[in-house]
C-alpha cells in the first residue's frame, strides 16, 4: 500500500498538473457501488485518503430529492462528472438506478431495463471526453455484513453509521445479487469496466482497489504540461527582483 | 504530526459524525491565505490531507469570474461555507478582496475600506450558525520565495506552477505587507481570530497549522450522535437477521 500510495500520489499530481495549460487534460472516476457495510467510506478514506485532497471530486449519491426525481436519473450525475485534472470518486452512483430502483419497483420494469444502454451511452461519452471510467463493486458475504452491523451495534461511536433500513435491504439479498449480476453483465464495456473486488478483508479490498486505480492512472499516463512561458526569461527576471 | 494526524483524525470523524442525526451539527472553516510560494497548497496536501477526504470541503478561489464580479464580493464566498460536520478549507478567501483588490486598485477605496466591517459581519455571522473558523496567514520572506520561484523554474514538473505575473505581485511587496497588516487588524475577532504563520520552513507550517485546526477541533468539542434507533431491538434484528 505504501508503494501504491506514492505511484497514486505521483500521477494524481500529474493529472491535476496537465490541466493547468495542458493541452488535452484528462479526468479519472472510480465509481463504487456494494451492498451497506462493504467499505465503500472505507476505500474513500484509505484509498482516496493516499493523494492531495485538492485533487479530488468525492460525490455521495444518498436518496434522490424530489428535484432530482423531477429530472432523468443521469441529471444529478452529470453535475458531479469530475472537471478536467481531478480524481472524481462516486459513493455510489446512478447504479443505485437499476439496483434499488429496480428491487424496490420504484419505477416500471421497461424504465429501469432502459437504463442499462443509456448507462453506457453516458459512460461512452464521459469516456470520448476523456474521463477514464473504473467500476468497483466491492462483494461481501451476508456473513460479512451481519458482522459488521453487529459491530456497529456494539460501539457507541459507530451508532452513526447503523441505519435500520439496512436490514431491510439485507432481506433482499438475493434480489439485490440478481440486480447487480445484470447491472455487472449489461454495462461491462471496454470504455468503463466493472470489476467484483472481494471486500469481506478490509486490507484486500483497499489494495485491489488502490491498485485498480493506479494501472487506470498508469493508463491514462497524464503528463505535466511545458512551460508556457520563455524559461530562460523567467530564471533572468527571478534572479533580477531578489 | 503523526499524533496531531490521529487528533485530527479522531476529531474530524466525530464532526462529520454529528451531522447525522446530530441535534445541533457544528463546521469548521480554515481560511488560507498568503503570498504566492508561502504554502497554501502544500498545507492542504499535509495538513488536510490528514483526514478523511469524504468530511473535507476544499475551495479554490482563483481570479474572479465576470458573473462573480457582478455579485456582492461574498456572493462566491457563501456558496463555498461548509455544510453541517464538515471541515472547510478555504485557498485564498474574501480576503482577496482587500489584498489585492486593493494593492491594484480594482476598486474605490471606500468600497475595499468597508469592506474590513462587512467580513466581520459575515464571519460573526458563521460564528452564530455554529461554523468555528480560524484564519492563518502564511508569511514567508522574500529570500524564501526567491528561492521557491527559482526551484519551480529549475524542474519542468513544477513548471505548472509558476506564473509570470506572480513576479509583478512580487514587485508590489510592500504594498501586499500593508494590506495583509490592515485586514490583520482590522478582522483578528474572537469569533474568527486571526495566526500568523511563520512559513519559510515546509515542516514549521504544517506543523503550526495543524495544531491550529486541532486546536479549533478540541474547542469545537463534536460528539458523536446517540443513537435514534432502540439498540438492543436492533441488535435483536440483525441476530435474526443471520
Amino acid at each position: 500500500m505504501t508503494e501504491l500510495g506514492t505511484r497514486l500520489d505521483a500521477r494524481q499530481e500529474a493529472l491535476y498538473a496537465s490541466a493547468v495549460g495542458g493541452s488535452s487534460p484528462r479526468a479519472v472516476l472510480l465509481v463504487l457501488q456494494g451492498m451497506d457495510t462493504s467499505g465503500k467510506g472505507g476505500v474513500i478514506s484509505h484509498v482516496a485518503g493516499l493523494v492531495n485532497p485538492q485533487g479530488l471530486h468525492i460525490a455521495s449519491f444518498k436518496r434522490p430529492t424530489p428535484e432530482e426525481l423531477a429530472h432523468d436519473f443521469l441529471w444529478r450525475i452529470r453535475k458531479q462528472v469530475p472537471g478536467p485534472g481531478m480524481l472524481g470518486v462516486f459513493d455510489r452512483s446512478h447504479y443505485e438506478d437499476v439496483l434499488v430502483v429496480r428491487v424496490d419497483g420504484l419505477v416500471p420494469e421497461s424504465e429501469w431495463r432502459s437504463r442499462y444502454e443509456r448507462i453506457n451511452a453516458f459512460e461512452a461519452e464521459l469516456d470520448e471526453q476523456g474521463v477514464a471510467i473504473v467500476k468497483c463493486m466491492l462483494h461481501i458475504s451476508p456473513e460479512a455484513q451481519s458482522e459488521r452491523l453487529a459491530a456497529r451495534l456494539e460501539d457507541p461511536q459507530k451508532y452513526w453509521k447503523y441505519n435500520p433500513g439496512d436490514l431491510d435491504a439485507r432481506a433482499k439479498w438475493t434480489d439485490y445479487q440478481a440486480a447487480y449480476a445484470d447491472a455487472l453483465a449489461n454495462c461491462d464495456t471496454d470504455a468503463a469496466p466493472w470489476y467484483v473486488v472481494p471486500s469481506d478483508r478490509k486490507w484486500y479490498r483497499n489494495w485491489a482497489v488502490a491498485a485498480l486505480l493506479a494501472e487506470t492512472l498508469d493508463a491514462v499516463d497524464p503528463q505535466y504540461p511545458p512551460a508556457d512561458f520563455d524559461v530562460e526569461a523567467e530564471k533572468a527576471r527571478v534572479r533580477a527582483a531578489v
